[in-house]
């Protein structure tokens, strides 16, 4: 498979969008793969992915987006480009439980998630052994309500130092602060709940007082509201009065590792456009 | 099939639960056609169906019960009996809707809901015609804010009248009364989310909003706090932005007639067995 | 909301088809609703369906075959073209069950079909009530190993005389001819079992002999080969060892119902464009 | 939580069945933390499941196999008796991948399956890499068509040398003998299809041109007919048309794991019973 490039696009709807973009690419002597689009009648908005061949594309790496931005500015369009050769590089944070992080670094290891996973950061000491098996650097980095922010500063350091293009927050179990995630947006957390039921802490608790009969698990952007950020995926499962919340959790671990590991993929593959607090995934 | 007895039981948990209660039904000659019993360890109660068929049993019907409760009450059981060709009434609630009063009356028809439905209860006058079309009584009985006390009182003579012994609340929309919920508790509601997400008014239009992957439909018994009787069925389907409102509000209703179906069907089968907030459905 | 016309293209895959059929809808002033494309890149087909507003296309409408006729043919494309206010009509054929038929009826008459529905026709006489409590006209061709070809030409008699455009086999349970199924090739069967599992005959009461865990049900187009047709839609559900056969019957009904519904509406929307054995849905 | 024993019992249907087993725990002080019961009526067969503690039981633990043959026989019941603290011993065979094998050593690691893992035997040497990283016993068993016999030979010394409980075929890929299965019957194995759809090779392959819409996984006990054995788990995922073979073989890696997984696990929790080519799952 040759190199791709990947326009993700939203802008208000008008006539002629698809003929344009589409003309842009085919005017350039590009092979269109992959196109998609969807409308948002509730509030006018025109969304699309469109992923096209490099090989014989006529323009250079470099100018596509000078280019593109001609056409998308009169549009009022925006817009982010995407190379398939370049390898996005990932830090999966976490607390104490590795399913998540090993899940993660399996499905890497098999092809199966198109990034680098050069630095895991905890604030836990717990699962340096994994890092160490699998090579991978591991930074301990405690917090708590009083070193917070300093802390936060650390984080962020790391991230700058390591390259890092997205966060995965694989059960990190603690809240990121404003401030944090507007420095560094790109952050993917798993909620251990089919959101918006049972925000916050113990969800498999409450799941289990309430007496549901399906759990759940939900993949999100982070925003600086707890659980409020824009779902990418959820999934479920089945559970019974046999189940206690030993079961409960047991069980989740496998929605949260699948959850978690489908929203990290269609990320890595530039397939989710977000608009207000919802997303587009476009399979 | 001859007809059975059904004890639903729940005790404190001791040793030789299983054997009392088997022996009773064995000494008397009875067949265990269905035995099921789950411990809840967390709160130390023992729960137990028990279904054998009144062929060849020793004890005439009327006898039973005193029997039983010679047995129980040592235990300090909580019990129900239920015999298997005593069919229950049912009255079906409706606003106006009709998709799920149609397929519960289509299952009836099938032999699916073991029950008789000699009366449709509706604070509006539209379903009437289905009512006609299928030879059940239809009481309009509109109710709002200043007349509910009084429109309540007339609903609950309407279901001494037609001897009801569950009221189904199929999309009825409107919340009983905590008095109403004291003096008939044997109600089952459908809600159109999954709960506890989307409790109370609007369900679709708010998972719409907070663009959730998956939505879902509940069915429960019906208590005075809105939203938070015990659960007893639930189903989920797969959404995705192609899916505008009115998409999950249609697929919205294919749930609400499983789910409702399956919570009617079990509990007429006395499968389920309430305790606290929750319940066992034994299947 | 307004007519829409919709293409259903499948042509050799090349560069530019996408600006190419987008240009073809601009250039006349229409605005694109839905557009979707796959790439079968192992056949190396291109598929897509694109949807626009009549209103304020400049194009009249008996002359958009023949203009897009001019773009399709040097592109090797095959293609049909639908519009959104021309209601398809069709007929039901039926045997003793009605659950698919009344479903079907129902969810014509909540307007979830975009479809008239004037003809019913069996090899039984026994859904004729349900036909004339919904005044649809009913007949009953009687059909066995003798009078086939006969009675096949009676049933494309009346699917002219009825101005049918496509035939849903709602548990029709007989096999249609190579020579019917040539003349009328529109045909939705849906079968009750997970396809290939169970082909033929009595597929509930094979599942329950292989002791499976799930069993499902798939809706197809019919082709000369039995239960071979290229599969439009199929679910499953969950059963266990408590299930006899009756049990998977009745969970299977609700199967047949919900698939069988899904893929005569995909296919009423122009959604589904069949290539050899198989289909693409555009949701 | 204490030790356990588990009686697992299939015989002839017959009055007071539950009330015998249950008094034989009972009257010899147990306390039953599981009871469980089938009757299959159409072969006229009751099976069931009782777990209770040891603690405080007055039978020592080898006195409670011939005290309860004493009940069983006059039954003509066929039972075993697992003690919940003799924990067994896993072989897992695998060929050249490794997603099932690391996903079933994760689990046991993380205490959801109780059993050791001290072997894996292999046709290929590529994953002796995990086993070393786990401190499992590698063989590397190269087997074709000409040395079957004796490669299995080696095999069944492996199992009796390493006291081997269980086989599980993590995608082993190979066919046992006839003679093996007789030999050593307790196997698991995942078959990459949604039994019977698909038997033997290639069933992504084969399901992709079929065209079918969902995909699945199965775990069944190994008998001499390939695939044929009686099934403990299915699990199935929906596909679409955009997914080309490469994927399925991805989606259906999650399928096999979780599977394979669950059925181990009930296995080992001796929740399976089979009779004839069925099993029931005690839950």
């Amino acid at each position: 498979m040759t190199a791709t490039a990947t326009l993700l696009i939203s802008c208000p709807d008008q006539r002629g969008l698809v003929a344009k973009f589409a003309n842009f690419i085919y005017a350039n002597g590009g092979n269109i793969v992959h196109a998609d689009q969807h409308t948002d009648f509730a509030v006018g908005l025109f969304l699309t992915r469109i992923e096209w061949q490099l090989e014989g594309f006529h323009l250079p790496r470099e100018l596509i987006s000078p280019a593109f931005n001609a056409i998308a500015q009169p549009l009022d369009a925006k817009w982010e480009l995407h190379f398939s050769d370049t390898v996005p590089r990932i830090a999966i944070w976490v607390s104490r439980q590795d399913h998540c992080l090993l899940d993660l670094i399996w499905r890497q290891r098999a092809s199966e998630l198109a990034a680098e996973i050069p630095l895991i950061i905890s604030n836990h000491p717990d699962l340096q052994i994994i890092a160490n098996q699998f090579g991978i650097d591991y930074h301990y980095v405690p917090i708590n309500n009083e070193n917070k922010l300093e802390q936060e500063a650390k984080q962020l350091e790391l991230l700058r130092q390591y390259n890092i293009d997205l966060v995965v927050l694989a059960k990190y179990m603690r809240i990121l602060s404003f401030d944090f995630v507007s420095k560094f947006p790109q952050v993917i957390n798993i909620h251990h709940s089919f959101l918006p039921a049972f925000v916050g802490a113990n969800p498999y608790e409450r799941a289990y007082q309430r007496g549901v009969k399906i759990i759940g698990a939900t993949a999100h952007y982070v925003t600086a509201d707890l659980d409020q950020g824009p779902i990418i995926e959820q999934e479920v499962v089945r559970i019974s009065h046999r189940d206690d919340v030993a079961d409960l959790i047991r069980k989740g671990k496998d929605l949260e590792r699948m959850v978690l590991a489908r929203a990290v993929r269609v990320h890595l593959q530039n397939r989710v456009l977000v608009y207000g607090d919802r997303t587009v995934v476009f399979e």
